[in-house]
């Protein structure tokens, strides 16, 4: 992907911390409206760059790119060929990635009881 | 505060939200590098503007101002008056915020288990 290149190309590989406080430090690489979708998504078995694309908050590519790259510039997901078509890829939560389950699961529970007209994509979409 | 009210007048009083996601719907308010830091600092018993401002990250005031206001619009904070100066006012959680409490604690658990050198505002700062 382009995209991804040009992404990495024209900033710093890694970002500096603010602060020593881990809630910060997750902030430093999820810290906006879209990255935690994309874990999401990944939780819900959607594997391709279409399939995130494709989710109803409607994130554009330009940005997809740019959450994906830093996902795995910080080891949180990582890429994997497509099973059908190996050239193409895919991606998966890493072990890092796979525990931030908590963090979505708290997220969603919040939501569901202080959101009205909130539901689990989970039992639905 | 003037900066207050200016970011009231610019900016609609309830944006959209873009899809019924619990998730989403929770980073629609707190999706972004700093909410989530105020929330924490609530959580710690910081309560004033200076408080927040005087956080290790660094809030620029202007980007505080804009979440605060948020964060009151969404219900998640109320202003108080200080207590030994009864007209500057300061803020605290509401149910609804002090219910962030399991987000913040995975967030934490998260980062202190997979970012090296991060620590504990708890037990610490």
């Amino acid at each position: 992907m382009a995209k991804n290149k040009s992404t990495r190309s024209s900033r710093p590989k890694a970002e500096p911390r603010r602060s020593p406080c881990p809630v910060a430090c997750l902030l430093d690489i999820t810290g906006d409206r879209w990255s935690l979708l994309v874990v999401r998504d990944l939780f819900l078995g959607r594997s391709r760059f279409k399939d995130f694309s494709a989710s109803p908050e409607g994130i554009p590519t330009n940005i997809l790119s740019e959450r994906l790259e830093r996902l795995l510039r910080h080891g949180v997901v990582e890429q994997i060929p497509v099973e059908d078509s190996p050239k193409r890829l895919a991606y998966r939560l890493t072990a890092k990635g796979r525990a931030l389950a908590p963090v979505l699961e708290a997220m969603r529970d919040w939501g569901l009881a202080w959101e009205k007209g909130t539901r689990s994509f989970r039992s639905g979409n």
